[in-house]
């Protein structure tokens, strides 16, 4: 493939922004790929297994003459990263993001950026919850989806090359709103998370019997538990509209079977397990 | 290993039952073994599999002279499965169960069974939202915990056979009382099901989506709304003291974490996080 940027400057050198770039070397899609971060440990163990060709702590600095700004930190993060690094890119700069919210981000980062330079949202859907760039692997995101979310800024040229980049590591790439993305992902993605991370407190003075005592189904059921505070954090915060709705839904399905099993009514709760099967079933493609 | 058992009838040929049946005959711990259960296509499998000998629809006839009834059914069906069979045991025959609910079990069985009759309440944890003696596997127990609930009625030989035949299979054996059981595993076990049929009732009406769109965070925290309704509407009710108690603890962490990110609280949000994650890494042994 064609390369389609000469130098990318990687904002948050994690999961995400390691793996994009190792994929997209190796997919000849980029030149040089300089990244930027807050943990010089993590950026040194990131040059060390070739995934960036040098960083800096100074964004401008990463930022020098890039004509790819990939913004893979944190979605709070990333209006003032922009901000930071705008006065160092290459004339016909690019900017994109693969944040998990995408209308507070479309918020932040144009008003980050001058008019001239295009800003196209994406969201890679892959990862897990490891951090750093000890995590990244070259095929994190082949076979998956990724959702582009253009706004104002997204220019024509910059959507397609933004495609191309994500279509060449071996995505299926999907355009709606920001909008519409936040309220699907509140459902299926932002929603386990705060589950997750409410059942593992909920028992936090019982850690020790979990450890015990605990079969697949727990340990299922939390593993997301154990992903990282600033990203989450940041993704509760930014899409906390769409969330709290989310929530709120989460808890009438909850109460209702919480309300037929602490009253015994053994065929409401029946009726309840069976209509989640249906959905559970449909939503694998099984209904 | 010397045999334990002569003949063992199996009520309830499915994950559990058939997988047992499988270990102990390869671990020549049992002779012969008969199932019964109300679907003959599922016993029929079971004995084209050489899971067991044979089947009868009729509990009793099942039974007939077999010096070990093991109970692998439904826990709601446990008690009048017990009291059908009773009369065709064998005069030296033990009772026991593989139960997810033991106080209730252990009340219903005893009230079944006449007074010299030795019953041993065990939960093998291990199994899956699969079902049927189709998903039985031989080495489903090895490695993990099995739990004995001895009550009035275990007699310290029947204790040390039933201990033995999990010993057998590969299992760790623990003894607790029903209560103590039934109140850690509400925690570790039915409260994760009752979260993962909640969540995918919640988005019933956006299946779609959900398949479109969801990742693997999504897909493994309701990996167990596929679990059956009749072994899960059982425990419900079984359980419903303890069950009720743990559904009030995760809704005061979920509602504390609910009310910080709808007020946009992000310094609270972020401390519940990190005290999940740390209650979480305690968990998997890592705190």
């Amino acid at each position: 493939m064609s390369r389609l940027f000469d130098k990318v400057m990687i904002a948050g050198v994690g999961l995400i922004g390691g793996s994009l770039a190792l994929a997209a070397r190796r997919a000849g899609l980029v030149g040089e790929v300089v990244g930027y971060g807050r943990r010089e440990a993590n950026l040194q163990l990131a040059r060390d297994r070739g995934i960036i060709d040098a960083y800096s702590l100074d964004a401008a600095a990463a930022a020098r003459d890039a004509d790819l700004l990939f913004l893979a930190a944190p979605v709070g993060a990333m209006g003032s990263i922009a901000a930071a690094c705008v006065s160092s890119l290459r004339a016909d700069a690019i900017v994109t993001d693969a944040g998990s919210v995408k209308a507070a981000v479309l918020r932040d980062v144009e008003a980050a950026l001058p008019a001239g330079v295009p800003f196209v949202g994406a969201h890679p859907i892959a990862g897990g919850e490891q951090t750093g760039s000890v995590a990244a692997v070259e095929d994190l995101f082949r076979g998956n989806l990724c959702i582009l979310t253009p706004g104002a800024r997204s220019t024509p040229p910059a959507r397609a090359k933004i495609r191309q980049l994500w279509e060449g590591v071996g995505m299926r790439v999907l355009e709606m709103s920001a909008d519409e993305h936040d309220a699907v992902l509140a459902r299926v993605s932002h929603l386990p998370h705060v589950l997750a991370f409410a059942l593992a407190d909920a028992l936090r003075t019982r850690a020790d019997e979990v450890r015990e005592f605990a079969g697949a189904s727990f340990r299922d059921t939390t593993r997301i538990a154990a992903s990282p505070t600033d990203v989450w954090a940041d993704i509760f915060a930014m899409n906390r509209q769409h969330l709290t709705a989310a929530l709120d839904e989460l808890g009438a399905a909850l109460e209702e079977l919480r309300s037929a099993i602490s009253r015994g009514d053994e065929s409401a709760v029946r009726a309840l397990i069976e209509r989640a099967r249906q959905a559970h079933a449909k939503m694998r493609g099984e209904g």
